[in-house]
C-alpha cells in the first residue's frame, strides 16, 4: 500500500486512540484544574505530527501478521511511542525555551498564558509554566502505558511491549544526554555523531517495529531485520533534519534556520565541514560554532563556511549510504512480509530521504 | 516484628536491590558521560531516604503471603515505588530551586557543579544542571519499571503491578497539581487540602501497599483495607510533615522552618490558622500568605498567627482522627494477617504520628 494511502486510512485512527486514552482520563477526573491540564494535554497531542511512529507500528504488525483480522487492534498499542514521544517533546521545548511547537504554543507556554488567570499570583508565571509542563512530559510518558495496559492482547505480548517502552526511553535519553555533552566540548567524530542520532532518534523507529512486530509474533530474524530497517531510517531522518534545520524553507518546515549553529549543536553539517575544512578556516569555524551569544552575522558566516564546505552534498551522500542499508535489510525480509507493507516501507523510506520539511 | 528489626533486616536488602538496577545499567554503557550519569544517578538514590515505601511493600507481602518462603523474591519489586518517589524529588528539586536535599546535593545541581569541567562552556551552567535533572527524573521514572519486568513472579502480576505503578504517578501528579493551583488563589477548604494530600503523599503509600499485596496473591478486603491503611497513615504523615516544616528543628528535620510559608503553601497549619481567626488578623494572614518576596519578619508575623490561632493542637487533633481510622482498617484486618507484620505495621503509624524528623 502505498504510503498516502496508509496515511488516509490510519491517521484518523491513531488520533482516534490517542483521543480515547485523554477523554477516559477527562472523565474520570472532578477537580476543575485536572479537568482543564488533560484537556490541555490532549489539545498539544492532537495538534499536528506526522504520526512516523504509529505508522511504522502498525505496519510492522501487518507485515508480518499471519492471519489478516479484522478489527485494528494493533492501533490502541500503536500510540505509546507516540505519547513517548510527545513527552520528550514537551520536556526539550523547556529545556531550550521554545515557546512554540509545530506554529501551535508549546505545552509549558500554555500554562505560562494560564497563569493570567489567577487573581493571587504567588508563582512567577515563567516558573508556573515550566513546572505544569515538567510534570506534563511526565504524565504523558506514564499515560503511554495505557496503551499497553488495556488492549485486546495477551498479558505476555503487553509485557514485552512494556520491555521495549522502557529501553526506548533509555535510548533516546542517552542520545539526548550525549548530545549535551557533545554541545559542550570539542568533537567531530562521525562515528560517535551517528551513535548519538541512532540513541535520539533512531531508538523509537526502532522500538516503533519491533512492539508491532512483537504483537505479530513475528519470529527472531524478521524482528531483527524490520528494527535494523527503522533504525537506519531514523539515522537519514535526521541526517535530513539536520540539512532542513539550516538550509531548510522556514514555510515548510515552520522551524527558524538559526536554532542549530546558535545552540552549538554537532550536526552532520558541523561534522561534515569539520572533517572537510583545514587550516584557519577550520579554527574559524570551530571559534564561531563555541561561542555563546553568536550574533545573526556571524551565524551567516558559518552557513558560508558550510557552503564552501560542500556539506549538503557530503551529508546527502551520507543518507544515500544509510538508505542502500535499508533498503537491504527491507530486500533480505521480501520473503517474509505483506506485500502491501513492503511497498508501504519502500515508501517510506524514500519519503524520508526526500521530504522538505 | 518492631519497625526498627523491619528497618535492621530490610534497608540493606533494599538497597541492595537499588544498587543492583544501577549497577547493571552503567556495566551496560559505554560512553563515559553516561557511565557518569548513571553513577551519579545510583548516588542520589543511595545518599538518604527512609525507604517507607519499600518497608510498606514488603510487609504487605509478608503479611498476606500464605506460605513463609526463602529468598526474599518482593525485595526487587518493592523498590519499584522507591524510584518513582526519587524520580519526584529530582524534579521537585528543579521545580523548587532548592540546590541541596538530605543535605546532599540535588540531583540537577550535580550537573550545575559538573559543568565546569568543560573547555566550552557553550550551555548556560544552571540550564544544563536543569536539563540533565529533568532527564535524570524521567531516567528514574523508566528503571523503576525494571523493579516489575526482571523479578521472579508471574508475568499477570508484574502486569497488574505495572498498572499500579501508572496510576500511583497519576495520582502524585494530579495532587502536586492541584497543590500547585491551591498556591496561586483563595482558598481555606480543609476538604480540598486531604484531597490533595491524599494524593501527593498518600498515594504513594497507598500503591505500595496493594503492589505487595498483590505479589502475595491477596484477597480484595485484604487489599482494600492494607492500601486504606497506608492512604490515612500518608495524610498523617503529610500533617506531621507541614507541621515541622514550619515549627520543626531544623537540625533534626534538615529543612529550613521558612519554606512553605515563603512559598505560600497552602499548609495544613494555615487552613487550620484560616479556619479559626476572624476578621483584621485573618485579612492580614491572607495578604501576608499571598505576597510575592515575603521578608523574613513577615514570615515571623505569620508564625505569630499560627501560634494564635494554635494551630499546632489543631493540626494534631487532625492527625489523631486519621490515626484512629487507619488503626481501625488495620484491626479489622488482624485475622487475616500474619502476626508480625500487624506489630510493624502498629508500630509505623505510631512512628509516623510522633516523629519529630
Amino acid at each position: 500500500m502505498k504510503l498516502g494511502k496508509y496515511i488516509q486510512l490510519y491517521i484518523p485512527k491513531i488520533n482516534a486512540a490517542i483521543e480515547k486514552i485523554y477523554s477516559d482520563k477527562i472523565n474520570r477526573e472532578e477537580h476543575p484544574f485536572l479537568k482543564h491540564y488533560y484537556t490541555e494535554l490532549k489539545d498539544y497531542f492532537l495538534s499536528g505530527g506526522k504520526r512516523i511512529r504509529p505508522l511504522l507500528c502498525i505496519a510492522a504488525y501487518n507485515a508480518f501478521i499471519k492471519k489478516k483480522e479484522e478489527g485494528d487492534r494493533i492501533i490502541i498499542p500503536s500510540v505509546g511511542i507516540e505519547f513517548l514521544h510527545n513527552a520528550s517533546l514537551i520536556h526539550d521545548d523547556i529545556i531550550d525555551k521554545d515557546d512554540f511547537r509545530r506554529g501551535q504554543p508549546a505545552f509549558h507556554y500554555r500554562y505560562k498564558m494560564y497563569h493570567e488567570n489567577y487573581k493571587i499570583k504567588k508563582m512567577d508565571k515563567i516558573d508556573f509554566g515550566n513546572c505544569i509542563g515538567i510534570i506534563g512530559g511526565d504524565s504523558a510518558f506514564f499515560l503511554g502505558l495505557e496503551a499497553f495496559l488495556n488492549n485486546d492482547f495477551e498479558k505476555e505480548l503487553n509485557l514485552e511491549a512494556i520491555n521495549y517502552y522502557e529501553n526506548a526511553f533509555i535510548d533516546v535519553s542517552n542520545g539526548v544526554l550525549i548530545e549535551m555533552d557533545m554541545v559542550n566540548r570539542e568533537c567531530n567524530s562521525i562515528e560517535e555523531y551517528i551513535t548519538m542520532i541512532s540513541l535520539k532518534t533512531g531508538a523509537l523507529l526502532k522500538y516503533s517495529t519491533l512492539i508491532g512486530a512483537t504483537y505479530a509474533k513475528a519470529g527472531k530474524k524478521q524482528k531483527d531485520g524490520i528494527s535494523k530497517f527503522a533504525l537506519n531510517l531514523g539515522i537519514i531522518f535526521q541526517i535530513i533534519d539536520d540539512i532542513l534545520g539550516t538550509f531548510g524553507d522556514v514555510k515548510l518546515t515552520g522551524k527558524p534556520t538559526d536554532g542549530d549553529i546558535r545552540e552549538g549543536k554537532k550536526t552532520c553539517l558541523l561534522i561534515s565541514a569539520l572533517e572537510k575544512l583545514e587550516g584557519p578556516k577550520k579554527e574559524k569555524l570551530i571559534a564561531l560554532i563555541g561561542k555563546t551569544g553568536i550574533t545573526a552575522d556571524e551565524i551567516e558566516e558559518v552557513k558560508v563556511l558550510f557552503k564552501e564546505a560542500n556539506v549538503i552534498d557530503a551529508c546527502k551522500t551520507k543518507a544515500e549510504h544509510y538508505h542502500e542499508i535499508a533498503l537491504n535489510y527491507l530486500t533480505s525480509l521480501e520473503a517474509d512480509m505483506n506485500p502491501s507493507e513492503i511497498e508501504f516501507f519502500k515508501d517510506l523510506l524514500d519519503f524520508v530521504k526526500n521530504r522538505a520539511f
